[in-house]
């Protein structure tokens, strides 16, 4: 057994490698590289994964994942090489039960919708992506059939980014949520608007980025296995536990973006920094889940990034940047500002009280397109109408509406609903982090962020993918996923903003 | 044949997006990766090159190739068809001779006596190195073996970066044109010493790298497959013809390094760009060898960027860049000044009259090492004997003398050769074209570069790596590689610089 296991790990490294490499050609892509060299990367990109699925699905790591299985069934189901079995078999079932045609034509069809989308998004016209669409929405439902029998058909689709998870549980966790935080945005719109005017005078780029890096350098991210960069769209990725990028992008005449993008992604670095050295190489080395994932970026964007005792630290410093923009503006009338709940129709730019509408209406959405309950093309139409029920307004173009965003046209369906489980998870281990660490208020007030971190690479980060998420989220607060402390989070937060 | 071409192309293409992808890890490494990610790049690079040797060298690839070279007997030798399989075979036929252990055993030799190598040379003691010399002299001399019969055993070290040259040619080359550097430098020696203290005030890097960047634009620089960016040591890399990256260092207390560094690199890069588009993603889009490289990269670097006529253009405006340091050295000081021949310990940092016996001198120490007619031990007393009698300077240390250069650490015997040929090459190559192009002259006062470009891109780049180094000299100047071209062009231009 030990020397399988070996055999394992190695086999493992190598395909964690392939991973890392891949992922370091598309950073370059998005950060570095010369327009005339598209073509190329994408290529190179491609052979890269195709060694790569063809190394996942072998006989050989089959058999090898077969006999470790059998071995590791008296031992500790904790461990280390345990879980590590555990997880690569899991994975292996998975990619093995869909067919190499299958992953062909999902790439090429997801290839060519991406850029139709961006084409129809242009021209805000649904009717130009709705055939690729269509097609993509009978791929996934496709793809759902390879793993029957299951409960419900979006079930395959969720375990992609929640592994575990079944579609009955969020619908639970949603229905709870959803009336209460339409009724906490209906007290809010009756309440006198915020002044978020000074948030868009000119920032210049220079300072901001300063800023953004005195801060995360407080969270604790470590300049020495990472960098930040610009990109159009911000992201994190990692090679391996060791070289963990962030990117941000800055828009001088509206100073939340790059900001609060800054402390995001640095919440999803700290947790792949944080992962267990000798997880590395190996597919335990990655988030427990993109929920938790999330959980860790909202938590340093939202809970920290946004809270008054964390302004009252940062903000002299901010004021002294930019004193001619921000002289002038209270502490408090700042804080307001940058929490201010206004219903919009752009997902990415919603506060905290709106965001997870927009993300329920998706989730309802994609589940209808899955059972077959709603046609593509009544698509639309759908999301207007929810759009009014959830956030009281209706968009005026599809580009405004079901056109934002870019999920659907690579037929990610199955990954919005992990954007509220974060949320819902950032309160639950706020919550008991509060329990552990007593002055936390205060910790945060005077910008000393050890405990925190430390709290939760112990409870979190530490552990990798070891563990499904709701084991873990038991593990570290004792109950699975649940709303209430979000909605208590919110209630307590935007009560004391709005004087309900 | 026509499906087995195709086959061919698929599989060559595949490794070349390994080779792409590498070279994409390698870059990354050395511009923009932090410290701590070092170990994990290291796995990965290793993971790609492993993944391609057992491509590189599978029977399936040899097969094909066998059937394809039988076919392709009857054809057009010069078709991009029959190259490619010659080529291919050849790179085939030369790495089945390496046994797999050779590889893993030089990779992991080398990669110790790199780090034993920087640290002697800051110790500046040999002694510390030469028991790994002296091991990496033994693998080369069986990495020779692997390749008998053959005439010399220096012939398939240097056949690595030179196809087809042999050791006796270079030595005939060397031997001709030795003496004639010696007299030069002699005669220069006599004369009084040129300024260039105005080279060492202080530049600010801003203005160097905008500078840099207005010059290799002219020269044809295409922004929109390439980039440039700063590393320790300069250097160009290609992942495809389509990107095509260069590096540059800036020391602000000495405007030659950035500057000559830039316009080196861009030759590099100006061919790779020029490869027909056809030839992308094989085994032939490549230089047709290191010193046909290098002769590009010597041609806009000295050729071109230290001629009297560029500066008649480009002075007037780095006067503007740095006018309170160059503001009163006249154009004729300066050109002076950035041609002044001074013997020298460090050959990077060499002139154009001196640089070749730097080679020289190495090549001698090589072969005799590969020979076994001189122990490594003796080495060091060899080096600084030669470098009194070419040069006439005695090195004070080993660092300043034979610890200089990294390429032995990594057991690349056979490389500096290709330095001095490329010197050779570039003004026998630039002999032919001013010939084809009257008024070359005056085309580089106006800095109109678009006839030297296209009849270089015609002449040498399109071609890729179909034809060797000396059939390529052959076809377009109607000679192999010869020294006089050079020789005549050093005495041309330092006798009028120095009045002989």
């Amino acid at each position: 057994m030990e020397e399988n296991t070996k055999l394992l790990r190695e086999k493992l490294a190598e395909l964690a490698d392939l991973r890392a490499s891949s992922a370091v050609l598309e950073w370059d892509q998005l950060v570095n590289m010369p327009e005339g060299a598209a073509v190329d990367r994408g290529e190179q990109i491609a052979t890269i994964e195709k060694i790569q699925h063809i190394k996942s699905t072998s006989d050989e790591l089959g058999q090898l994942l077969d006999d470790l299985t059998e071995c590791t069934k008296g031992l500790d189901p904790d461990s280390d090489d345990t879980r590590l079995v555990r997880v690569a078999k899991r994975n292996f079932d998975k990619q093995a039960k869909v067919p190499t045609e299958y992953v062909t034509e999902i790439a090429r069809e997801s290839t060519v919708a991406q850029s139709v989308w961006e084409k129809a998004k242009d021209a805000s016209n649904f009717a130009m992506f709705q055939p690729n669409l269509e097609r993509l929405v009978e791929l996934r439902r496709q793809y759902a059939d390879f793993f029957k029998p299951w409960d419900h058909v979006y079930d395959p689709l969720l375990d992609d980014f929640e592994p575990g998870m079944k579609t009955s549980e969020v619908q639970e966790i949603f229905n709870t949520i959803r009336p209460k935080q339409v009724e906490l945005i209906k007290a809010i719109s009756e309440k006198e608007k915020v002044d978020r005017s000074f948030l868009y005078l000119d920032f210049p780029e220079k300072k901001q980025w300063e800023f953004g890096e005195e801060v995360i350098t407080k969270f604790g991210y470590d300049w020495k296995h990472g960098r930040q960069d610009k990109s159009a769209h911000p992201f994190t990725t990692s090679f391996g536990i060791n070289d963990v990028r962030i990117t941000t992008r800055v828009k001088e005449s509206y100073l939340p973006t790059a900001m609060f993008g800054t402390f995001h992604e640095c919440g999803h670095a700290l947790y792949e920094m944080g992962i267990a050295q000798n997880l590395n190489r190996s597919p335990l080395a990655d988030g427990a889940s993109m929920a938790v994932h999330e959980s860790q970026s909202r938590m340093w964007e939202n809970l920290i990034g946004r809270s008054k005792q964390f302004w009252k630290h940062f903000y002299p410093r901010l004021q002294e940047l930019f004193s001619s923009q921000l002289g002038n503006v209270s502490l408090e009338k700042f804080y307001r500002g940058i929490n201010a709940v206004e219903p919009s129709f752009i997902r990415v730019e919603a506060d905290e009280a709106t965001y997870n509408l927009h993300i329920m209406l998706r989730l309802e959405l994609e589940i209808a397109l899955m059972e077959g309950s709603m046609a593509v093309k009544d698509a639309p139409d759908a999301w207007n109408q929810k759009c009014k029920e959830y956030l009281g307004i209706i968009p005026s173009d599809d580009a405004e509406g079901i056109l934002q965003d870019v999920h659907w046209s690579f037929g990610g369906f199955g990954y919005f609903p992990t954007y509220a489980l974060g949320n819902l998870v950032s309160a639950q281990l706020w919550e008991k982090m509060s329990e552990e660490i007593k002055d936390i208020e205060e910790k945060i007030e005077t910008a000393k962020f050890d405990a925190i971190l430390a709290w939760l690479r112990e409870s979190v980060h530490v552990h990798g993918a070891k563990y499904e998420p709701q084991e873990l989220v038991q593990k570290v607060t004792g109950s699975k996923i649940t709303p209430e402390p979000y909605i208590k989070y919110l209630n307590s937060k935007f009560g004391e903003i709005y004087g309900l």
